[in-house]
């Protein structure tokens, strides 16, 4: 369509590129030099979005083949469309654990070497050979969500459905890659899950199986939160940082446990916010819009309710 | 690209596929042992979502040819595109909904044969019939969404931005489908919703005419919920059921009225939480963040300071 | 396929079109009546959200091109790389700017001319000049995330990843053009954000520099709120227009502030709800899930405890 | 794939971009001042080859929607299809046409003006007029091939499969823009068939009805050909001009009459060549190889042994 | 790009769409009318050039998956990869041989039932079985061309490169499918290969192994045609009918030999002309240009020279 | 579409692929055994022709940016455009290169290390260094076409349709490259030239400045050809080898010149064919059909008729 030429009679528009191309790679010197790098370093190396989505689709198709995998699919074709879906995403994924792990060499300083192409070679071998593993697990997870939730009609449809099965399968992809050394990619897929379905579960998080998470928009799950077996929670449940005094002493230490240990079976209905390293006992049950800052022993009912009384208590002491 | 084998020089990278196959065959048959599915079943039967979205795309553009069809439109053409949009629209439909009916026959151990897809074509044909209405419906849904909204310029930004009219959208084609059988594509067309938008309305609800979300992040809208006209609704606002007390007593019963009626004309902010088969009385409005599981007049203006006040006074007694 | 056909052995299946298309222009010239829209008024005229989300994307690519541009960028081909994109995102956005010219002269009753296509060209060469401090805008916000966020690993995974950084880059382009007299735009760009990451900043929002949004879904910021600089939010927060009073005065008037101000460094932790035209002072800290609707001066420490303690303070008196 | 950059360890790959994107400019600027343009002149106002191949695509699927349009068309949605198939394609074509008209008025150092845009309309307006024509000649076209070639099982196949069809439908299409006075576009339109046949008929050759080429590789016809009714030909004919002794006379006046003028009913085997304005009588056949220079009386029975026989008479004499 | 309405400041084109569409319907309902066929008949039934292009892309890449397949196979997932790869051919080959099987029962007044879906999966269960066998004729041909051509440097180039291949790959699947009944399909699959090469095979014609065409622009080769081993031919050769004196006597039947049998180890140069059920002995070569009607014993040489030798012998007596 | 498993009531279709699939492996191991390949020798390391003739459409839009680039290209965007477009295709171009050199040394048996892929990109660099000159040289090619033939309306007409400028563009190219050691990709460009037009010339022949082939198809031009200034050829115009006497003395030494060699400024006109290592003199004109086998001085002119003429005079002595 030549419509921006079309414009003026007079001739076509003009954007004056040159002015603002130039004034945008000084912007960019600018950048670099404030973020101590040399221009010269070279090309761009840095593992891209796009690439990592579509790894994902293709281990979710692999691992779920008669659901997720092509509609014309059948028992006879399932393992050859296994073996060849698995082969074109685990060699993607190899580009782009090449690329971080390239990228965060440099970033430490180190060489960049043939050594760093064979260690992704490892890692995604590991990472294949753990997806048998993965797929039990998610089995676990989609038979909870369907135990857990009275509307499910089926297994199928909760696979098909469900966002909290999206954010999980994406969560245990994410977590192994994470504790495999390659934290770049691990988020960027959590951050796909995040997108798709408003649950931002942070890649570090362990999370034990039978998982399940209902509705799920506005979940926040912290780097170091534990999680143990048949957990269930709703939408808009935090698991947090206790920021707020930890801002008063200074910058946090990375990586430092923060984030809430939850244990066996506990459900935390929605809007609940639980922050810092506090242990929420098996069994308990927290009500929704609760704010815990707190420890719960084993089989605890937390309400708002009772958290008013209690405090009203408290305030009367 | 050849990447991956470029790796090493001693030859390609070797992932051991026929074992990872292998594993992953063996997770698919305990699976399907454990769920109780003769891996002789046969092929993949199960609608899917990419299918789905592309006919919730054409049915939209029919429905509102000016605004979200082609950008070369004209009136001259406006009938044209309507019928030929729809036609590939409802044959695409047609074979989705046949899938959902063999699926759930198979499901229930009914045989499938040539009666399930002549029913299928009369639940298409009926759906189709229904457009021109739920066109009607939609329209009091945007102007509903232009009036309650001092920041709207126009009908026609409303229809193009609003993420609440995207909801009401998908939600009146999935409601139609869920209560003509076919609740695995409506909750698909649900779900399309909420990922597009955080709003999270189960295809169940029953939602009267002029019915506006604003902003709607976090918004959950449960399968029993019954909405009146001209309702006013905030982000994260849910209706929801009491699952907390219903846990003690054991599995709720599926379809049993669990979640709130919404009389005409009530506005509910942001962040409020109503729970249970509780009715908000004509007119009423729920401040935001208002926890309410109990039934409220018509006319009522709930806040938490009032709530408080409330349960203070309780509290006193 | 042909589905559709193979399923009546007497003949195709027949959806009845030619009645829905007539009851769907039926639909159609209702609305228009009541809208008060001739039916001859011609063609479609209103921006497209897809092509708008293209200008988005290249516009992001050209002011990171190492980061969000193609893999195999290096140095030596930026600059052109940068040229050409751009040229293209300008030429399209130009398309987009003169059909919302169009479309609002057409809604004021103005004369369609071709003044309104070379306002256009005026409108998107001085966006087009404004790109390079966008960008170094953008660079701070980058940097505020960095550095906000003890678990970031380097400046190039905040780009990469963080939704807070996708909802800073879509606001700061659209606020432009939202000021330039282009909110249709605006406004699309907005929804595109806040479909991706759940956060919704409405494109009049005035953002100062080094802001930082932390996980984000659920975060609501209205048309005439005011940020300082170094202001970082989390989840759910709400800077939001007390609407619950407003509303029994009758219709807000367009335009007028009614949503709170935020001085520099104030920092607003996840769920928190500030309403009305109120101001927090420089250095504040506001709790999670505070409710505010008042101002509070510069350093104040809010937290719901303190809040409970001052109503019942007041309760009190 | 950041395979360029990969290379050398000592950094990325370097081509040298900026000195030959100015060497390119050079030359450029060498053939600009060469064919007298003005660097200056603006923007590339040129038809598309592509553009137009997908408006004739639209075309044939618009004249012949059961056999080249979708698949799942059924009688019902046959006028919707065509209606809006047409529509895409004519307004794609005005585009395609008003670059032409300016085009050539540039050329001709003409005024460009709206009135140009206007005569476009109408150019096309006349051609979307002439389609059912054109549709009632194709068919007898297509009816020709099958009575044509003993091969041939069906009308259908011959409309799917026959190379000689695909020609004749683009000839048709392409004969009418050349008269219509946008001979580039007619141009373009004739060499999608030769790349796609290896049948080079030139838009301005007058082809009468019925007509059929079997197998066609080779074929080609001159520009001020005229063809009869009923007229078939096989693979390598030329129907060319006497070039060769024009040669020595200097330049060849442009439309000229200087091809053959074929007759109804004449068939004329493969590999045949006949050059100049010379009349091959009504019901002559043409026998494979001949070389033909001369015009032939009705009823002409050419084979090379005659042709042989006369030269050697004409050489004893 | 809303181009076309933005022509006339007074209102969008008009094309008279319906008029247009109306005479249309009327040409289409003539031609229906004159072949016989009843408006009312129903759905489009007919293959699809496309979606065979696609079938015979993915035959190609399975049956030479090193060479014709996606660039990071490894050895490792070749199995996976050709399994997967036929899997979809073959799905949708049964879905277009399904399409030519309705087809022809329809034009025979047959039935369309179940049967003639149950003869579909058998003819290309068949199919599927012969494909090793295939495989194995066309390594000979790679062969036999690398042989024949001195300035071959590999046998890959051979297969990546040479049109000749492409022709027998085409070939050799659609004569299959030819002999198979489905003749519509093979004369598809034919005339991809006569567009994209030039050489024209019909699918009934008898390659033996060890077949070589070099450059083969202009090849045609009748249905009836029998080749026998290690055969030779160059571009332009014709092995065609005597239609000349064919047609004095009336319609050629269908099926008859009138093609001509070439047997082991001929060579044919390039223009020649064979014409008519006639032998070229074993071991002969047939020089360029060469016109030939009449058998020639084995070990012949014939060139356009000896033939006019022959011929002005014969002249003499 | 589960069009393939809806078949059978009684269950799914079954391919036996297993089978199918064990069979083709046998055939290629056979295959790999014949051809002296271990099938050990790992990954797939073939240049990919779909690459290649995207590389090719870069290029050919860099070189001629306002007549084959983008439409809405200006000025002011050119060089933009083109740096961009050069530094895609050329690091497109590299992978290939790579490829070629990797297999070759594969084949020779030589080591494959990082020498090759630094010899890549030598070659890539020295390519693009030649690019300008190309542009001139084919400047005078579009310049000699519209000079050559009468119907040409102008220079763009020429670039955009003419058949013989797509295949001289793809020539020069190919030939540069052949020249730089890489005659696999040059020869899978002359490939993609000889599919689009059906003129087969030959990467390695030397063709001179303002060449011009006119219609084009059935041309032919072999490897060792040489073409002077000026030389204008038509359809079905064969510059070959004399192989039929030269297989009497066996094989062909590959490399040895056996193509005619042809002077400035001479016209060969339509289904010519000149074979062997003959030299057309300088201005000579050689006439449709001429069949010629030895050397003519400068300014003949050869026709049918004057060789018939000679050789009829040679059979009287």
């Amino acid at each position: 369509m030549n419509d921006a030429n079309r414009l003026h009679e007079n001739g076509p528009v003009n954007w004056q590129l040159a002015q603002i191309v130039e004034d945008l790679r000084g912007a960019r010197n600018e950048w670099r030099s404030r973020t101590g790098r040399h221009p010269e370093q070279g090309g761009r190396e840095l593992p891209s979005r796009q690439s990592i989505e579509e790894v994902v689709e293709r281990l979710a198709s692999a691992l779920f083949p008669m659901r997720l995998g092509p509609n014309d699919l059948r028992e006879e074709s399932e393992d050859f469309f296994v073996g060849h879906t698995l082969d074109a995403a685990l060699n993607a994924l190899l580009v782009q654990a090449r690329l971080e792990l390239r990228y965060s060499a440099r970033q430490r300083g180190d060489v960049v070497d043939s050594r760093i192409d064979e260690h992704a070679v490892v890692l995604v071998r590991d990472f294949a050979r753990a997806l048998p593993e993965m797929r039990k697990l998610l089995d676990a997870d989609v038979l909870a969500a369907y135990q857990g939730d009275p509307a499910a009609r089926s297994v199928d449809e909760v696979l098909l459905c469900y966002p909290g099965v999206v954010a999980i399968i994406h969560h245990r992809l994410a977590h192994h890659l994470y504790n495999a050394g390659l934290p770049l990619l691990a988020r960027i897929i959590s951050e796909l899950a995040h997108s798709a379905t408003g649950i931002d579960i942070h890649p570090g998080a362990q999370i034990g199986s039978s998982f399940f998470i209902d509705h799920g928009t506005g979940v926040v799950i912290g780097e170091t939160a534990i999680i143990g077996r048949q957990v269930r929670i709703y939408q808009a449940v935090t698991l947090g940082a206790k920021r707020f005094t930890s801002d008063e002493t200074g910058q946090l230490h990375k990586g430092e446990p923060r984030h809430p240990i939850v244990e066996d079976e506990v459900v935390i209905y929605a809007g609940a916010t639980i922050l810092g390293r506090v242990t929420i006992g098996k069994g308990s049950t927290i009500g929704g819009n609760v704010w815990l800052t707190r420890s719960v022993p084993p089989g605890s009912q937390v309400s708002q309710a009772s958290l008013q009384h209690d405090e009203s208590r408290c305030g009367k002491n």
